[in-house]
């Protein structure tokens, strides 16, 4: 504690104190440490990633999150734990977390614990957060479609009762109803057999001049598959847009049009978020909706 | 350091400065954290992965790689620090580094870091290492493609002076060659559509039976595309193998036959074999080649 108050608060110390301590340091060739500062302000300069859900090790989307957290910590001398397994949730030793994959469920084990939170996704319970801005992004999507004279513009949701999805839908639906048109959603499990199969099943609905405006680029993937299945035209005929921008839209044949989600900017923000907060002792940092980015590619009329 | 005496070695201590210190801890609720720790053994607890190739933030397999370092660090209550700027290297703070995308002429540089070092992927340099069984891995490939009677195998491989590379090249020749058959390998840049375009150049002097042994799932998937758009017939006539198993070899359609990469295991066993080095000094804990697995699916005869 003498040695930290002489580094980081000499002038509280007197200079016979200073000049020996200082002496010691040359003998004992000791010089400050991530560890030492740490301790001197108590704080272990380690942040939690704890991610509630089952994770598909194979979905980059996470992948990609924990990527921007890694850098935009490492910026600020902070270091990352990754916790995935619920079942041993070590929570001591760190300074905060960062949460995703939250369900209301959680909150009352949320509201415990000790060191500032921000979590990772739209919530409707107070929670300081970062997400993309879901609504934004399919306001674009369905305003482009309209812009290129689709005339029928149908909505494929996922099937969970999540703040994201309703965004989403939300999204399109305002736009549709601005331009007096009604909307059509049909939701499933975020799987591209899922969407294929609806579309191949349903094929004969569809008339010429349709956009499939789709809340992930899996859907979209099925999307295009099932077009292209049936011998529609892409995107003369049919167009599809999808949502995350995460790898999956640049391997799809053609390349999906999406919204893409600035994944990596994403994770940098909660870190700075997160830093900031415990900075200012848990002080409230409210929401934070990032604009996501409507990418044209080869699904939809340019 | 008298507390940590008290805590770690309370044998070294008189018990009235034990009960002295004791009473201050109590007084300060006070309890040894992480950091505490870590500067009690001069040690940070903080690891730095180091990738030292551009990173194309869509790219899972780092992604994946980053998951399996993390996971395999908090189990050992250590945090990760990544850096992916090499202009802006910091490398102080750390007890330990892993590096990936080392190349012969990062060799001097590396020698002069002053704490442990594991790399990821083969390395002729003496460096500790982890990697798949890349040669072990082809050679299953090109001895699955010969009983299923493929009369033509092909490899496609990426056009690195990587010892990667050479020793899937390696497992497919040596295969090939205990088979009494030519080897006939064609490099290319690792896009599909390098492989796709190759394909398609060459179509007709690829006879019917013939096997694509890839050394990456995006040749693989170039090359089923290649074949479809030729009309041949997967898996009956044209078998395509890959290489990697992130991923892409999922969302292709028919999903890839591939040789998969245990990439999150590879992730955990380089953070163990750190740690490891960490704890004997810096001590070699030579080179680990961890056996993949040909995953059977859609694009060769089963």
């Amino acid at each position: 504690m003498t040695v930290s108050r002489v580094i980081n608060h000499p002038e509280q110390v007197t200079p016979e104190l200073k000049q020996l301590v200082e002496q010691a340091m040359a003998i004992l060739h000791y010089r400050p440490n991530s560890a030492a500062k740490a301790l001197a302000n108590n704080r272990t300069n380690v942040i939690k990633f704890l991610i509630l859900e089952d994770v598909d090790t194979t979905e980059p989307y996470y992948m990609t999150l924990l990527f921007g957290i890694a850098r935009g910590l490492d910026r600020q001398q902070y270091a990352l734990q990754l916790v995935t397994d619920r079942e041993h949730l070590d929570l001591d030793h760190a300074d905060g977390y960062i949460i995703t994959g939250a369900r209301s469920t959680d909150c009352q084990w949320i509201d415990q614990l000790a060191k500032p939170v921000v979590l990772f996704g739209e919530n409707r319970h107070g929670y300081d957060f970062i997400d993309t801005d879901n609504k934004l992004g399919e306001q674009q999507a369905t305003e482009y479609a309209l812009a290129k004279n689709y005339q029928s513009i149908i909505f494929l949701g996922i099937d969970v009762r999540e703040p994201f999805e309703y965004s989403r839908e939300a999204g399109y639906i305002n736009t549709l109803q601005r331009h007096q048109k009604v909307p059509q959603i049909h939701r499933m499990g975020n799987h591209s057999h899922e969407s294929q199969h609806f579309i191949s099943e349903n094929w004969r609905k569809f008339a010429r001049n349709t956009v499939f405006i789709c809340a992930s680029d899996r859907l979209a993937l099925g999307a295009v598959r099932a077009i292209q299945q049936n011998g529609g035209r892409i995107p003369n005929d049919f167009g599809v847009i999808g949502f995350d921008g995460v790898f999956l839209d640049q391997v799809s044949n053609p390349k999906l049009t999406t919204v893409k989600q600035p994944v990596v900017q994403l994770g940098e923000l909660l870190a700075r978020m997160l830093l900031q907060k415990i900075a200012q002792s848990g002080a409230q940092q409210g929401e934070l909706l990032v604009p996501p980015k409507l990418v044209l590619r080869g699904t939809i009329r340019t």
